[in-house]
């Protein structure tokens, strides 16, 4: 068997150790939130009287979520056990050290386990008379149900709602307004990715799942879900194709229709690939006679050492959107 | 054999599909000089008056260098093939775009090829009446002399000399200014790295060294130059003993010296295993009675798809540096 080959301490230990060094490294922009592996905006005087937004889920998709956090975006992040979901207290701790007396709007990534810890949090937090809404974001359009999923899994297409709601928060959207714009949102952004390797989680010490040498995945989840089918590898135009194929039948693109396009690398992808991969991307949007009014391509929501890329796109029926996704912010990593 | 697994079309036309891909994702900060691999700032009236800061290098680094331009850091970047110098000619029309009257200021990594051919540049535009000056940049303390190198190599490091000299020539320097600057910031940036794998050539299709599974290189260059030496793959805490004692014996370290601090990921690091090693580097300077005033954590000057990590130190004698380092830039990915 392949040994591990990370730069960690104890496989056992981090998380703690990733969130210490990603605290200290960036002290202007978050801090944590004590007894917790939940960070908060350092920023506490421009957090007043705004709503708070919270998000989190479990570790490994660095920089998602804490890299998120900061003025325009994410109020605090909860970072789990490697992919695993963070406990409902330390959810309702952040949620507390996010609540200036608007609120806290949630945004959960669809997986049975982050539903349920975040909606205890809820509870918590609404016996202590906070108000607090949420949505739960569903945009792998790859498979319905999955390991750990009920319904459609929540991947790197989350990333616009958290700037959507960050952005309209930021600009004093109450909580009502908030959970109607994430409503609007919701339905507009879908996913799919493709990977060419597993990850490898630090406990386990070996790839969730293996691809041959010469063999990609077509629909994979953030945590080494399954996707829909295996073959060769292709070209990036090749893996466009597939990809936004899978998208076009979920949209039904119209001609003159805009989107925002996310291109997301996984972890063990350099950028040259994920710039070659957007080129083909935004030609194929082009045949299709789509407008592309925002873009953005990165290691954003990564899984671990996985290898391989997701595609989102947000269908932009009212221009604000585009506001919101431009908005200034403050974070380590958007 | 192990086939090469990347997201790809043709491997000899990977850097003009790259180059599009980022221009056409990032129009509003960068746009491609017209016939070459070269990218120049976008807000062109930001520009006039200062004077223009280009680098540029073998392509493979991303980030480096194209995702670096942008108001108060670089004027232009010019992307030469996969670790292969960028030709003079094409140096030369990154210079003529920079420069808006004030002159253009060359930051030049140590391989003997770029030196060569930013050279043969600077005299083109000298010709042409541009006053053009330069640094060369030879952070890398691994080895001396090395593959493509006579002396020191240069590494990561030399983002502390674009952030420095981009924030100056923003703030309206002058050329002499940021020459000046130049000899001030050059002997007080060091930079270690240590290797967990080689990084694949897409012409060349197969990595550049390999490394056995549970086997480490420290000193590698970021075209896979060989370091100092191999052992088993050590903790975390291991590593940064290993290269902090380095990089004391090159500054020789005194208790209440200031340093910034870049940890750098070489392309499939995950920032999980950069924010460990940060949280571990952070402790050991606080053992050495160190000041850490500035901090950056990512995957900045990457070696495709290389697993490793590098070091950088920056001595800051001059509480101005600190300011270059936090002065508001408007780039891709820094």
């Amino acid at each position: 068997m392949r040994q591990m080959k990370k730069i960690i301490n104890d496989p056992g230990n981090v998380v703690p150790e990733m969130v210490q060094g990603l605290v200290r490294s960036n002290s202007d922009i978050v801090e944590l939130i004590p007894n917790t592996e939940a960070v908060v905006r350092a920023d506490k005087e421009s957090m007043k009287g705004k709503v708070g937004i919270v998000s989190g889920g479990g570790s490994g998709h660095e920089p998602t979520h804490a890299g998120f956090v900061g003025k325009g975006m994410l109020s605090a992040a909860v970072c789990g056990e490697v992919f695993t979901s963070p406990t409902p207290d330390q959810i309702f701790e952040a949620i507390k050290a996010s609540n200036t007396g608007s609120g806290v709007f949630l945004v959960i990534k669809n997986y049975s386990g982050d539903v349920m810890n975040f909606e205890m949090a809820q509870d918590m937090a609404e016996m202590e008379d906070i108000p607090v809404k949420s949505v739960v974001v569903d945009d792998d359009i790859a498979v319905e149900n999955s390991t750990y999923t009920q319904g459609r899994r929540g991947v790197a297409g989350t990333l616009f709602m958290h700037k959507i709601l960050g952005a309209a928060a930021d600009l004093g959207a109450s909580l009502d307004d908030l959970e109607a714009l994430s409503k609007q949102v919701l339905p507009n952004i879908k996913t799919i990715a493709v990977a060419l390797s597993g990850a490898t989680v630090p406990e386990v010490g070996k790839p969730g799942f293996t691809l041959a040498d010469d063999e990609i995945e077509y629909g994979v989840g953030i945590h080494g879900e399954p996707g829909y089918r295996r073959e060769k590898l292709q070209p990036s135009k090749a893996l466009v194709e597939e990809l936004v194929g899978k998208l076009k039948a979920e949209f039904n693109f119209k001609p003159g229709e805009k989107y925002a396009v996310i291109v997301n690398g996984m972890g063990a992808t350099p950028l040259m690939e994920q710039y070659i991969f957007m080129n083909d991307v935004l030609d194929k949007l082009a045949d299709e006679k789509l407008e592309v009014v925002f873009t953005k391509v990165g290691n954003l929501m990564t899984s671990l050492d996985m290898a391989g890329i997701s595609l989102s796109l947000f269908k932009i029926e009212d221009d604000r959107m585009v506001d919101g996704l431009k908005h200034e912010v403050k974070t380590i990593a958007w």
